[in-house]
């Protein structure tokens, strides 16, 4: 039996990222913030009107299992691309990475699935997904050793959205509690658990789902609440464990009547000027003294909101390594933040940094 | 007659972009810095061995095109694709970018040119490039009005590599030159030069090419000599104008017995720790006492070398829009180093930003 830390199951995405304003939005019907769901017709039309772009591989479960392999995890992913360019590359880019791929492509029809993303001067990202070959995901993918042999199993809300990736889910969560293992969730966005609200209920009161991921958006969704509070207090009593990310708030975690606040990596937007000197001065001469090399110490000085794309993921990623290597949950928060806190301050969903050293320099590891 | 102020000939390219250390050039046989041409099977081995991967529409010329568009000028461009999934990337991000590019992408094998770039941690780039549907270019995808309606038609050295462009560039040129037009090109890369230099001289020295652009290394290359000053002198002889692009150490322009010495953007690349803050709390109090956004405070206050994928190609974008734009030698070399100097300080070969604006808030434009 192959021997996993995470299993990550997902939309298997290629992004297509340009930057966009506030009114682009608006002319488009985007709803900003979330990712709404396209079709082919709709997917030519914004593509006609988007800016130059770069393409990346993305996909929330995807970018989650690049972050456990960044840290050093073993991580495999299930996902459906085509045997087409985009599928190739996105075999390409999470095989790089060290993880294990081998759902067999879609041969054709559909194409492999892209998102356009717009990254408005705030930082928000804003998707457009098609989900192309995704549709196809179903239960004749899900490989059994892999489900049983992996510490943790993690999904997307996400897949809610085309027909028959539940299936493959529900399959899946069977031969990891049969083999002792655990399941876990994010609930990727609050529109998505406006369509699926009881089903994702149903998942975690039933015990489907051991671990959730959430934001604070999505808790208040799924509780049809407006309360973060007491949207908190009712998860506590439908999964064992949840980690509710809060923006630059950071995170909780609770596990029953246990509560553990997370801080979020300071992220300077330099809105105001004052100090702004003396801050970059203080960082570096920090970094440098605590003889960290240059690349850390310019990190540990300048912190800069560009893209918060891929932040949800890399939050889970951390916090599902370090839960994996039996760290307490104040550590597998602190390692969500690492790595969330890192990917936003580049263009793209998966930060190009060794996550393992970062979080060995910030000593997490 | 369509007006534009520069039509650019060049492989159409997209850049497949990775990071790797030195160790990785020296193992794969990959010269360092330059342009190394591989085929189909090269392509397979160097891809199965290349870390996690961005794309980005490419190409020299392309980017050069893309860049006088982002500085307001009218550019267009002649290159091949083919109709497939990254020749549809290809043609939709030079066409948001308002260029005109209308080459009939070739239908079908082999497919659209990708290079993938290997990216050290100086942030020197070395390429390898699979020519694909690029070896398709020939005389029949000169458009000519198009030819004699740009004010400068610019071409690429890399373009003596397929075998029939060298046809369409000889035909472009004698229609921009029938129109009473500019023709320029660049050296493109020294072992390039290396592979053509005779041909490179005769078009020099024929008239073929009025302007020249290239760096230190390929104009010693292309007089086989040692000495920068030597070669300096030649190809005064051998074009009308010359601008030579030395990295940190800027520009040199020559015209006749004219010299225009241009510096390169300051770029800090944090090797020596002293200063570091007061550097950055001087650049940013620069910009924000001159009134200047935010963005641009900040771009004042951190540049920090990263890719220098797209340097030449955005040097020539800032000459040849001065130029075109009938500015004086010096304010066309500053403004190319303004665009090599952003272009370097991200990953991609062409820069985010909106070069106009930048100009303007330099007093460039």
């Amino acid at each position: 039996m192959p021997d996993y830390d995470v299993l990550c199951i997902g939309n298997a995405i290629v992004d297509i990222i340009a930057q966009c304003d506030e009114e682009f939005l608006e002319t488009n019907g985007i709803i900003k913030g979330a990712m709404n769901l396209i079709d082919t017709q709709r997917a030519e039309l914004l593509y006609s009107r988007m800016g130059p772009a770069i393409e990346a591989s993305g996909g929330s479960a995807g970018n989650t299992a690049a972050g456990v392999a960044s840290f050093g995890g073993r991580a495999a992913f299930f996902g459906k691309v085509s045997n087409d360019a985009l599928g190739e590359i996105y075999a390409h880019d999470i095989h790089a990475q060290g993880v294990a791929f081998d759902t067999i492509p879609l041969k054709g029809e559909p194409p492999t699935a892209r998102s356009m993303i717009f990254v408005t001067p705030d930082g928000e990202r804003s998707m457009n997904t098609y989900l192309g070959a995704c549709v196809e995901l179903g239960p004749e993918d899900v490989e059994a050793d892999k489900a049983s042999g992996a510490k943790v199993t993690y999904f997307e809300g996400y897949l809610w959205d085309p027909p028959r990736a539940k299936e493959a889910i529900r399959q899946t969560a069977k031969l990891a509690h049969a083999a002792g293992r655990e399941v876990s969730m994010t609930l990727s966005d609050s529109f998505c658990v406006d369509r699926y609200r009881d089903e994702f209920l149903e998942l975690m009161r039933s015990g489907t789902v051991d671990i959730v991921f959430a934001n604070s958006h999505e808790i208040k969704s799924l509780y049809q609440t407006s309360s973060f509070d007491e949207a908190l207090a009712q998860i506590r009593k439908d999964c064992r464990i949840a980690a509710v990310t809060r923006s630059e708030k950071g995170s909780v975690i609770v596990r029953g009547d246990e509560t553990v606040v997370i801080k979020a990596t300071a992220i300077k937007e330099l809105v105001d000027t004052t100090g702004a000197g003396d801050l970059y001065a203080a960082g570096f001469l920090h970094g440098y003294t605590q003889g960290r090399d240059l690349q850390t110490i310019k990190a540990t000085a300048i912190k800069e909101l560009v893209d918060t794309t891929g932040a949800g993921d890399l939050y889970a990623a951390g916090f599902l390594h370090g839960y994996t290597q039996g760290r307490d949950l104040q550590t597998c928060g602190d390692l969500g933040s690492l790595a969330a806190g890192l990917v936003i301050q580049q263009i793209g969903p998966r930060p190009r940094q060794n996550l393992r050293r970062e979080a060995e320099q910030a000593g997490l590891l």
